[in-house]
């Protein structure tokens, strides 16, 4: 069965030179090339960024059960669900276990390193005609935010079960969070402990990891010793710290909206879906954009379905075509 | 073997007169008396109120596996651990599954009805010396609220596993809250619904009910249609309302210790104790509230057992006696 | 609102003298009387006996957002739903945590206790027209079982969501059981251990007491020296003891059956229901029940709902107006 | 980083021909060779194999918090923990959801397809000195089984987590099939569902699935309308089939190794691991079989470790370099 060919590639970044955490700063990037690919024409390209815990190429893994991404493309392509379409894939992973897509202090400049790096690296390779992003849970989060920060940068996003209301979905993990901390003596020597783990899967290490990452993304001071970063709450009481999650607030999509939503005016398709019974109660936030961007009588597409957070990809189905049409 | 007595008495309150829930204003109320209760005497009383979804009743319950109140009382005086002591148990439940023992315009004036009406009713009937509150969950958040706001009222208060730290022990309910509301309608609606079906004690109910019987207490508007009721989220997207939960926060007793915490100076017996395991996280407003009495240099006994928050009531053991001594 | 009454009267056992785990053979029985309750007239009784951990009075306590047992009769007679009936409930609590009321040299001979004492104690005090039996969960259990043993003794049953198809009702709280023996040192030094804890009810120690429960009743062994008991696997290594685990199943209902049916021809009453979402999975015993009675023309009634194992006792709105009917 | 090669191939099977469930005969087989490999030499071959749910290749996804075969291979060799070897990666996958390893007439000749063609396969292309089996989950079932099968043909095996003691380990999910079966018509019209369903790995599956493949595996039956296959329960009710159940504990490790534990003695490495946390159970199959080689005085390497039975890959460091030792 002729199918596209993924082409893996790699360069060492300038902007993530000395970044806070000591990632790698040379890194692959995965791209999807449709079959029969030409080199003299243009195409389309859609943005795939990944949900935490994993990177570019975690979408390629191969699954009996389901299907991998580059299998879902080839046959949307070749079932004429689709046209031809390059699907870039980075590797945007940290030491905080994932990515948000935004510039920090505490993590490094990714919103650079996407718009700056990445683009210019595959369209110097590759002919692009219109570019989109598309992820799921952080990947969402990253799409949905970079369509309100670079409406220039990008013409259609697929956000699917981002992250947003983050009362919802965000503060439930603190109090595991804080039991980490203290049991380790603080986020940055809890990070160090982590990174020793055999299993660093662990069910229970998730909501630990996880909060470690978005206030690292949300609330990155460069003055505090643990990790250059704010936590919504006292490391050792657990008191609640309104100040910075007032700035964990400025991040969250529900609320970017009320100062972003006209930019998402000028894009070609945003996209949002969300299954009801995710289990990180996302669909609220998705909720709560939907609302906000119909009573701003902004077009988008937007999906609810009957189903969780986890393996979700069979929803890419609807938004890879929706983001191939809008991007041609 | 013998112990005790149980008086159980009732009277009809004036100050539930026209409550907002149609509450029955005649409620028992249930006395323990220790055994050869002298009516010359003067006894110490600790008026013991209950978790939420119960009465003051619920603690006098046979279980073979555990100890019912009656028991442990006629225990702790028999064997030399207590003295002689009255432990008044009345009912202060509401349609919205419980009382927080503060006064709301969706509930009723529960605070007064304490110590306006059930006070002078007990001490009418029976001589007392000192008064002590004491209980478990919303009971032990009613006795160190009652103690922050009333010390002329009460000289010592047991808080056990007492609701606290709202941020990490109530917001985790609300997601399931807004589902069961857009499901029936809203919150009025869902309690209807609540009351008509014949179990009331289905798992998934609790977080409804609490998230309701919460907005009750801590953000009551006599403008809303909703049970009297403000919610800390929009009822149909979810969307936070930070100026409700602001109001919420006032409640909290972890932020009402900066107000009140020198009132609880006057008090001759401070205790709080919670489990390290709670599932509702109420470790953490515990040990803020215990950070910050130090922080005050005020006198409280403060202990962290290995358990949950459910079937601890073999923690009375510690608080009854002690209570016991600082009313004597 | 006038009701009936709960006499709570007690006897020293000579059927329990020299019981091997010690337990007391002085014990309460608590007695609905209905409301009016006539001494020159007959009355059905139905005879009620409680699930694990629990013991007759548990029945009666106190639940504001439920019913206890008297309040739930009374409001049965009152309303006409049911006549005058007479409802004894005895304590059959064991220290291997409740009873499955029929005999075994582990335990103690709970059916003869049931049949040659507590009848002849509760008849001669009060006068009886037919008897009946009725529990939930081992309760349920012990009515059929009953039913099927003795129905000379019984004239109707009703079993609520009782013990049945024991693979798959038991097996999975094996290896956790196997567990804490191995910790402890056995069940024998398990349940010493057991029975000095502060709090018995932590969610962990049900699977361990049911299997130490279980098999002291359906594999008991005189010569075994953990509390006189066979288990059905090794305990160190967990390995599988067949000829155990048959002699369990000529303890299952679904089992039993098979030999006892006919009996069961001869009742006025052959109740059973259950939850479809039983979590003991209790729902597929009773279908086989259902399917052998049905399968040999017996006539009984069975009733399947929408609910678990758990707080259910609005049931017993559907079976106590049908055994009265029976026994009248 | 200079390390192995990963070759994919394919051939076409004979054995699988016409196989029941009408799964592709053409299957790819990933080859991992280590790095220098050099054709003119002979390498031990350490055969990987899957556990449920999986394909070899699944064995190499990117994982940016964990760590792929290729990867830890390479590393391994690299370090010097282990020598060069050869790591082919067959796909056994099935429409019941994986493999067993052994011959089945409702799935196929799975057994012989590892030996008469995997091996000669392998073995035609790359030179091997000795062969060893290993895997997890069913991949450790497998690797046990064919180690007490064929002892001629593997000389060392790793079972890692392995399927055993089925009482312990399978009969918890029966429930939750038959329910399943039910609602759908029964297992083929289950599987038929199955899928069609976009996303086959919702939480609820999982036992549905398994008992299905189990009960292919064990109890096959070609006159069975149900896949072939008969189950150790009724399909209506739910009733226990015990002359099913002897069939499938026919296969069970623990009980196989009563017959062929004198095969395992020729092995020149017999590795079994479980972790002490693991979620079905498996570590008392493992202390059986322990218990079982030792009273033997068959030389095995046995560990227990703290972990569950998800993400364990880092096992593997502790098993591979003793295949290695043992196959040179």
């Amino acid at each position: 069965m002729a199918g596209g060919e993924v082409v893996i590639d790699s360069f060492d970044s300038e902007v993530l030179k000395g970044n806070p955490l000591g990632d790698q700063t040379r890194r692959e990037i995965a791209i999807y090339l449709p079959p029969k690919y030409d080199a003299s024409r243009r195409y389309p390209a859609a943005y795939g960024i990944v949900g935490y815990t994993g990177t570019g190429r975690s979408l390629l893994g191969i699954d009996p059960l389901g299907e991998d991404l580059k299998s879902r493309l080839d046959r949307l392509i070749r079932t004429g669900r689709m046209g031809s379409m390059i699907v870039p894939l980075p590797d945007c992973f940290t030491k905080v276990g994932g990515n948000q897509y935004i510039n920090s202090s505490a993590t490094g400049r990714y919103d650079d390193y996407l718009r700056k790096e990445i683009i210019p690296f595959v369209e110097s390779r590759y002919r692009v005609s219109r570019r989109g992003i598309w992820g799921k849970s952080s990947g969402g989060y990253g799409s949905i935010v970079q369509g309100m920060l670079h409406p220039d940068t990008w013409s259609a996003l697929a956000d699917h079960s981002g992250d947003a209301l983050f009362e919802f979905c965000y503060i439930m993990d603190f109090p595991k969070a804080l039991a980490a901390f203290r049991e380790h003596g603080g986020p940055a020597k809890w990070l160090r402990w982590y990174w020793r783990q055999p299993n660093r899967r662990k069910e229970e290490l998730y909501p630990v990891l996880n909060t470690v990452g978005m206030a690292a993304h949300y609330s990155p001071n460069p003055k505090s010793q643990e990790l250059g970063t704010d936590f919504p709450f006292d490391l050792e009481s657990g008191e609640w710290r309104p100040e910075v999650w007032v700035r964990w607030r400025r991040w969250d999509p529900v609320n970017m909206i009320d100062r972003y939503a006209s930019r998402l005016r000028r894009l070609r398709l945003v996209y949002i879906d969300c299954g009801t019974k995710d289990q990180y109660q996302l669909i609220w936030g998705a909720r709560v954009l939907h609302k906000k961007l119909d009573d701003r009588h902004i077009k988008h597409v937007y999906e609810e379905f009957d189903d969780t957070h986890s393996f979700v990809s069979y929803r890419y189905d609807v938004s890879l075509p929706l983001l191939w049409k809008a991007l041609s």
